[in-house]
């Protein structure tokens, strides 16, 4: 907590932060082209499915799944989804400097980022990376997050992604606190959490991997023994999120009641995922450059060469996946009994593995929703994009994962409703405090959208 | 807690529960009697796949799956397994009489059962069952499950069942307090928590359902305000129970530290299962009477013909699952720095949905284990078998679902280490308390022989 306090380092300001991120975008030449699929080398049409596969079997598929289920409009569809099932590691290595948390980050381009290098956890390794034989071409830092004399294991979580384009992809959400003294390479720097959510108010700086680890590190550490809890924060909105975090019966609904919320909903929704090869899913069509939605909707798979020089590999091809829309991820949040709460919604999503995962209030990613055309918005959407300024609590324009996923932005929106303001709920939401909601997450209930929105938020 | 402290009724004393009990076995004769597959109602082998299935295409289907792990000693394997996906209440309806909480229990016969007549819970009811149009034949109290005006949820967890033999079934684990006054039908008593305990050191009387709903009961209402906390019980191992529940920050493993370890095993860990017709699992053969493994181990689908008084049909036929040998299901539990602590194993079983769950310290259940040849023993076993008496703190005899399995038991043992005797662990092992085991098994981690187990310990 100190360190979410602390918005100066001795180090580098936050000032300095941005002008070597931007050095190192100006470093960083690169471009992307998009080519015809066929052309994207190393990949392939696989002959009796047509799912997209790359010729060593690993990275990643694109290969399609037929979705039946009860818990929205449509009963059934087809889609495309990635599957990946390899468990990577987002790891961010952790130090003491005068008493106050730093985070080594690292300045990293990717092909999908709107601007090109974004500042990302020490370590993005896929098992294949990091379980390599030969040690000195794995990725730096790795050994700090699997080797136990190096390092005491902070948070250690197993997080899933999108489930609207990946089929149960996860990865292990760690921070570690080093043993003894870590060397700072080229392209990374120590910051303090409080200047780390400082850039988490700049658009498209603080990579959807950082995000992620972040938001799996408490506010506060919880627990309700008032009399070891740290001093509040000296603003208003900080206070309220660290009094949720250290509520302690306070919440509108008890701990087994939202467990019981989520088990009830677990039997009423039904979800059936069934694999089908990618040629024949209904609605989508593959022309040279895009597998894409019939209708110009949802998302398209395109193929990319990139050429760059801050990475291992200066030049490579890859497929890409290119929303056709902008998205929405919004918390609404109340004082209930003068503690906030967050609006949480069940979301059935065709990649979560148990039916169901603990969402954010609204939330049109890679969906059928359009944000230009309110008629279509999902349930509460209008509370969120309609919010009179003073009601925003956080908003802010961050992209998605862009190794995968090709300029993919959402606004990101926690906009604080009036205590006396009654929104019109059905049953698939749940009012929480952010105790509750951490504890949902660290038992792996909450989905990326929910969480990476979470790490947005800031004591200060 | 009260309830569990309490042996004594206004209702009946234990002992008029257990005449009672041996009342319904005389009145409630049947007889189970096998018959050839081909010939039971109802059931047929389906042309193209040889799976065994019902005509209605509910209760469930024997199929066959493919295993490929790096967990054990054995890469890949084929086996029939159980689907059935529909998610059943087990639940049970609480309330308070002179201030202390009975629960209504009922005596059911099941084929399977070693004595007929097993105390179950108050509901045991399929999704078909519950959800039927016509109100009539709905199981008895179910509404009290389904309508939240009748009774206030206490419990209510979705719980998997046997992964050995299921391909991750679940039931919605309940407890719930009545709200007004509940008429006790033929076949039900209200027992205290205490009674059903003690119910409990008698071999086959208290079902399996029972055992798994009564485990999501915490011993103690966990927290860590001492000022709130009840008395400790006076009997040196309620006390020792107590403690281990109440403990705060005495672990010998951080809760975060717990979760660590599972993350990194479900890492480490591969999981692949994949379908297969029945007619060809390698390895098992079907006869006239029975699908057996071809050496005789494990268990068999037999068909069965039953004939009895106490259900809604009198006569039936079904298939039902023989086990070849007796299974063992065991904790070793040690003080550490004085508090109790339980040793979980992270078990890797083909019908978990999430690669691994957590079980107890020893399980061998229609498994490859023979009980009778020390050499096959998993590792701890001669531990949990070898104890000297003072040293066991349970042991007794317990039938699992004699619905679906047919005189399938396992000798349940917890055996209490002396504080300074280390066991050779590997590092699927981990000690927890019972905080900490209880916290686990709210959140589903917990695999129903440890569930069980667990469900067996008492107070007093």
């Amino acid at each position: 907590m100190r360190s979410a306090m602390t918005d100066a380092s001795p180090f580098h300001s936050t000032g300095e932060v941005l002008d070597w991120l931007s050095s190192r975008n100006a470093a960083s030449p690169f471009s992307v082209e998009p080519i015809p699929l066929e052309c994207v080398d190393g990949w392939s049409f696989e002959e009796s499915t047509g799912n997209l596969v790359h010729k060593s079997g690993k990275f990643f598929r694109v290969e399609g799944i037929r979705v039946e289920t009860n818990a929205g409009p449509v009963a059934r569809w087809e889609q495309p989804i990635i599957d990946q099932p390899e468990i990577g590691i987002l790891g961010i290595v952790a130090k003491e400097f005068d008493g106050v948390l730093h985070f080594l980050m690292q300045a990293k381009m990717e092909p999908g980022n709107p601007s090109p290098v974004q500042l990302t956890p020490t370590v993005q390794a896929t098992r294949s990376n990091y379980t390599q034989v030969h040690q000195g071409s794995r990725p730096p830092y790795v050994d700090y997050f699997l080797d136990l004399t190096r390092a005491t294991r902070l948070v250690d979580q197993l997080q899933f992604e999108q489930a609207s384009a990946f089929l149960g992809k996860r990865n292990r959400n760690m921070v570690v606190l080093a043993a003894g003294g870590v060397p700072v390479l080229d392209n990374f720097r120590w910051l303090t959490m409080g200047q780390v959510k400082q850039l988490l108010r700049i658009p498209n700086l603080v990579s959807m991997e950082a995000r992620t680890v972040l938001s799996c590190i408490p506010l506060v550490a919880n627990g309700c023994d008032s009399a070891s809890a740290p001093p509040a924060p000296a603003g208003e909105f900080g206070r309220a999120l660290f009094e949720s975090m250290l509520e302690c019966g306070q919440a509108m609904h008890g701990d087994d009641e939202v467990l019981s919320w989520l088990a009830d909903l677990r039997c009423r929704y039904e979800l059936r995922i069934e694999r089908v090869p990618l040629r024949t899913v209904d609605a989508w069509s593959r022309d040279r450059f895009a597998i894409a939605h019939d209708g110009g909707r949802y998302f398209s798979v395109v193929g990319a060469r990139v050429e760059a020089t801050s990475r291992e590999v200066a030049r490579w091809d890859q497929p890409l996946v290119k929303s056709v829309e902008k998205g929405l991820i919004g918390f609404l949040i109340k004082r209930i009994h003068g503690v906030l709460h967050f609006l949480i919604q069940a979301k059935v999503e065709p990649g979560n593995v148990d039916i169901l995962s603990v969402g954010p209030t609204v939330q049109c990613v890679l969906g059928a929703e359009s944000v230009s055309d309110p008629a279509s918005w999902p349930p509460l959407a209008d509370l969120v994009v309609g919010a009179p300024a003073e009601r925003v609590r956080y908003s802010c324009t961050q992209a998605e994962e862009g190794g995968r996923f090709y300029h993919v932005e959402n606004e990101y929106r926690v906009v604080e409703l009036p205590a006396d303001e009654d929104a019109q709920l059905s049953d698939g939401y749940c009012w929480v405090t952010l105790r509750q909601l951490n504890d949902l997450l660290r038992h792996g209930y909450v989905n990326i959208e929910a969480r990476n929105l979470l790490g947005c938020l800031s004591l200060i």
